[in-house]
């Protein structure tokens, strides 16, 4: 569904109305980092010289100090926010900013432009925890039973032991090599880029004719381990050998090699990565990291819109491959495995991220009628990225089936296992868009919703990702109406703000109690008389975006800051929570399939691994389902990248699960913003939909 | 055959015996410019700073001072000898200087090593005139009959009506370009390289979804000229089309498109490009220049060791890529073609220009068993190179047999016709190397002997190459044994030396008129008595290099010195002619074919296009045949790789042909050795294989 993005959409981007400037004047631009708060991460910078008409954003990054911009720089999320010190800046808007900040000097970096020396002064910027907590990452996971490389792997290894040249064989080095090949395997086409054969003739020479090739064919060549080919014409064919068309070779080494692949998810938020031996099948090592790309825009639109500009898409596509090459730098390391060993990467990703990681123009993605450049991306090399395994290394980027219906889902279908089952399932993967996909053996339906990160903490004052001090769940007591919590991190760790599992929580809890009517509007509390400390002080009060819920009082937490929940982040939760349920509310629908027929309700990406389905039911994010049938997946697209990266069956597979499903644009008429109105209600509109919460309420 | 080659290895090397020099110590060296005779190119430099054990050639590369190395700086040909000014350098070897040359500071350049601060004198360097006289590079060529490029050319462009997508087709870009081409001509597999991939996408809204699609397939697919293709499922199959297993895209343009291609000869000496019209078959330009490698070593061997230094290897690769990008540059801007409009390069060589252009180490050209390390290279892309034309275009490099029968042979043998006709033909190309085929449609027999670059006029005192200035006719007046020449350029032009024609007619001429014996010593003369002017004065001399015949008197000359031909320069023409007579003697004897049987004697190479047949038998250099069996093909390679430009056919034939062809490896057995030695003599030892020479010397 388009609705959140075309709210976002019809909103004026200011960024676009600039004036051009044709004035050749040059500015000096200082940037002071502002260390009241915390340590500063950046150095104070030196001043630049820019042509008048930069935007301060732009000066910054010149200067080597990046300005986050979560919304892309669309001047729509306030957050790079810096004061003016000295001299003046033309503002295209001011939006989230109120008069006083705008009198005290502060503007929008990403709509502030230079028209004379000025001095700015930058606040602490948001900074990304390099780490994930690892037991947030690392998902169980076992080799596939039975699993074979020689039947199912296509990066394959043989050895060759070859007649040297002599003056009566002056056969040339490739064919020499290439002839072994093709006799023994039947193989008609052997390919090889320029670099490596520019290398050829050192390793043969090197390893005295008796090397290691490492090669990728499109079916497995079924080589037994050990086998050794030659070409000599009275060996006979390797017994165990299948024909194939072509191969394309690899690398050639002087002695024996290992092979490893790496399985990768590209989500907006969190790319992670696996390294894994593809001879045994094990998981080597498994690591994640926050998306480089964040401080560019929290949300796919945001990145869209920041890559379409000037030379941006290229920074985006760095940012991204940075964070990767750092994963599979460290999982190499941790492991002691040379990347040069690592042949081939399987990527899963939305099909934005895709666009961004290949540097393919995204543009149209975000604008109707929503289309991608491509959803079948074909076969590439390391080189062609600068993905830093073995440089001729097969990239894999799995299929997508639409601009919101990317390569994880493809892959999550495919590791949920429903594409394969009898049971109606409904697989819906929550990340920071909502991704839906209904069906069974027999069909497959999907669409998707923009959720909007503000179950990943963006949106809402204080909330945050699911990080050390992140409040992950939260008990009211329905009589005082003082909360209980608990943190990520346990008891040593002081609250920061309030993740997706705390915020569903305690929007829940605030329901059920009344502290919340079920149009979301927060009921004020009689003011507690006199008295000192927090517990006597009332919880809802006025604030800056009207009533405000008080979580957190300053002296508990680690900001020495109230942590609230205000009447604008409900609202923003409302409308992600009613965007996903009417998501798989009309999907099932448009099928003619009532919602209490679906027999498993598979959840992946990490949302929802942490949430408290009795809680998330509470607040109409998921129906009113029998809880048993509900299932937790975490990461299904790294999870089927894995399946794929093993097995060519498994990559097949994912390609037709690609082709079967129907994707269905719910922006195309107007049942979706109707479901979607109901749902912005605690649990929904109409009650008799949330038959157990309705009960609930009774009895609270 | 490898004697020459096996003569020259055997030659100290004494560049690979540097002691390793780990001394940290830098020296300052200046390089200044003798602008005492004729006009520097280059600039006086600044001194540079190197490290003790520096060459003099790379502190002067450092210097932006180059110096030629016709030799590959192997110390053997001299021609890189400067004047140490101040200082002191360490001579590894002064080959080729008098011990006078050494008393005055003269050493060679490519073998003298700085330990300390030093001053060098360079003399001017030989300037090699960037463009050929025209009318001994352009070949009268004509459009293979009845040319239809739907039926041979593999370059092809269609046009695509394209549905747009809506709301209700979300088809991503890529499927939606591929559909129509899949549909409309049975295609199974559309291949793409990422940078168009990202081009595609705002080309298709560009053009309004009507685009013209450029391919490359290895069947054409016989699409009618404005053949219009459209994904709309109900248009049926373009009737024409034929069906194919998968194409390349090579762009995609918002309008039709013209399609160029360039056939390229790369000779050791000169590089010839073709710009072919490929919807015409017609050839637009012909330009030609000498290889930019020439100052690196004037043969193939030395090319290979200079080469095979560390980094030079790039160094090789830029040269000839420069030269050839200059070509189509000038050729495409004065056919006012737009080099982006060219889409393929089919490239002819031998095998060690071959590796060259690739940057694929050739050293194992030169070192027995003589092996390549590809003869049949895979399709590249033009930016695999960096050749200057369309990036995408398809690069064919023809195949070559053995290291020293290239692709300049099999493209060669294609244009000759030999491999099609019923006559027993002889095919030989005389450049730097000799190569010959033998055979006829039903078998055909390859060799190679290095008849070195005397006939080009390298090894000889006043040798040069065929361009303005040089003596290409030479007659002798047997009484007075004064002679008359002929000079490129006319009466206008004033002698600089002598090219390959010129000394093959001035060696006949001076054997015919007993001025050489048939051992090839000078007799000398008696002198005349007394008087002035050059005809007063003895032809035959003594000179620097034993006897010498003076040709031309300093008078006479462009550069104020006699023009003479020394005994030393006769001993290595005798030498060139004897491998190539014993080359093709040889050949014919092993396959049990006497010389006399050959019904056609086809001689490719610019080389041979201008020599006087009669004057070449009398040498030995040609064998005593029917004259009207001689036939003058021009540059042969070029032709060929026309040819397989243009049609797929011809260029499968090619293939055949490389596949045919036997290579006799001449250097395997003493038979060579022996016929070499017999051949030394003019013409032979044995006259009675020369009867129509015997004739003329009973005569004369």
């Amino acid at each position: 569904m388009r609705i959140a993005y075309c709210v976002k959409n019809t909103f004026p981007l200011r960024s676009m109305h600039y004036a051009p400037c044709y004035s050749m004047a040059e500015h000096s631009v200082t940037f002071n980092l502002d260390e009241t708060i915390g340590t500063h991460a950046q150095r104070p910078s030196h001043p630049v010289q820019v042509p008048t008409g930069t935007l301060l954003t732009e000066a910054a990054h010149q200067a080597g100090v990046e300005i986050v911009q979560p919304c892309g720089g669309q001047g729509r999320c306030g957050r790079c926010a810096v004061r003016v010190a000295k001299g003046d800046v033309r503002r295209r808007s001011t939006l989230r900013l109120t008069a006083e900040d705008v009198a005290s000097g502060y503007t929008l970096a990403c709509q502030s432009v230079v028209e004379g020396d000025v001095s700015v002064t930058v606040p602490l910027q948001e900074k990304i925890e390099r780490r994930l907590t690892t037991d947030r990452v690392v998902a169980e996971v076992t080799v596939p039973v039975g699993y074979d490389p020689r039947l199912v792997q296509t990066i394959q290894r043989v050895t060759l032991m070859l007649t040297p040249p002599s003056i009566d064989d002056q056969t040339d080095d490739w064919s020499r090599l290439t002839t072994a090949l093709r006799q023994h395997a039947g193989i008609e086409e052997v390919r090889v880029s320029l670099p490596l054969l520019r290398r050829i003739g050192s390793v043969l020479r090197e390893a005295e004719w008796k090397v290691t090739a490492v090669f990728e064919s499109a079916i497995p060549l079924r080589f037994a381990p050990g086998t050794i080919v030659s070409n000599q014409q009275h060996l006979h064919r390797a017994a165990d050998a299948v024909q194939v068309s072509a191969i394309r070779l690899i690398d050639l080494r002087p002695k024996e090699t290992t092979l490893f692949g790496i399985a990768v998810d590209i989500g907006t938020t969190t790319v992670s990565c696996w390294l894994v031996d593809l001879l045994s099948g094990k998981v080597m090592q498994q690591a994640a990291e926050y998306n480089g790309q964040i401080a560019r825009g929290e949300d796919v639109i945001s990145r869209i819109i920041y890559a379409s500009k000037n030379g941006s898409d290229i920074e985006m596509q760095s940012l991204v491959l940075d964070t990767i090459n750092s994963l599979i730098a460290s999982a190499c390391e941790k492991a002691k495995v040379d990347p040069d060993n690592v042949f081939k990467a399987t990527i899963a990703g939305n099909s934005t991220m895709m666009h961004l990681l290949l540097n393919i123009p995204a543009a149209s993605i975000r604008l109707a009628p929503f289309v991608t450049a491509i959803n079948h991306v074909p076969l590439l090399m390391a080189s062609d990225l600068g993905l830093k395994i073995n440089p001729e290394a097969t990239i894999d980027c799995l299929p997508g089936v639409a601009s919101y219906v990317g390569a994880d889902i493809t892959a999550g279908v495919l590791s949920s296992g429903m594409e394969d089952s009898e049971q109606l399932t409904l697989f819906m993967d929550v990340g920071t868009n909502g991704e839906i996909v209904l069906g069974s053996k027999e069909w497959l339906v999907t669409c998707a919703c923009s959720a909007g990160p503000a179950f990943e903490g963006a949106g809402v004052v204080n909330g945050m990702r699911a990080t050390r001090g992140a409040i992950e769940e939260v008990w009211i007591n329905s009589d005082t109406l003082e909360p209980t919590y608990r943190v990520i991190g346990g008891a040593a760790a002081k609250p920061r703000g309030i993740c997706g599992s705390g915020l569903i929580s305690l929007l829940s809890e605030m329901f059920i109690t009344g502290v919340l009517d079920k149009g979301g509007n927060l009921m004020p509390l009689p003011s507690p008389e006199a008295g000192e400390g927090p517990g006597v002080r009332s919880r809802v009060r006025p604030g800056g975006h009207g009533l405000e819920y008080v979580v957190a009082w300053a002296k508990e937490t680690w900001q020495g800051k109230d942590i609230v929940m205000t009447h604008v982040d409900v609202d923003n939760l409302l409308r992600a929570k009613a965007a996903i349920y009417a998501g798989y509310s009309v999907l099932a629908d448009r099928v003619g399939v009532p919602l209490e027929s679906v027999e498993r309700f598979l959840i992946g990406g990490s949302f929802g691994k942490y949430i408290n389905v009795e809680k998330a039911v509470q607040i109409g994010l998921l129906p009113d389902l029998p809880w048993e049938r509900f299932q937790f997946l975490g990461n299904t697209s790294i999870k089927g990248a894995y399946r794929a990266l093993l097995d060519c069956h498994e990559r097949q597979r994912i390609a037709e699960i690609a082709a079967r499903m129907t994707y269905i644009e719910l922006s195309a008429d107007n049942t979706f913003y109707e479901a979607f109105t109901s749902a912005l209600f605690l649990p929904h509109t109409d009650l008799s939909k949330f038959p157990a919460v309705a009960e609930a309420l009774n009895k609270s």
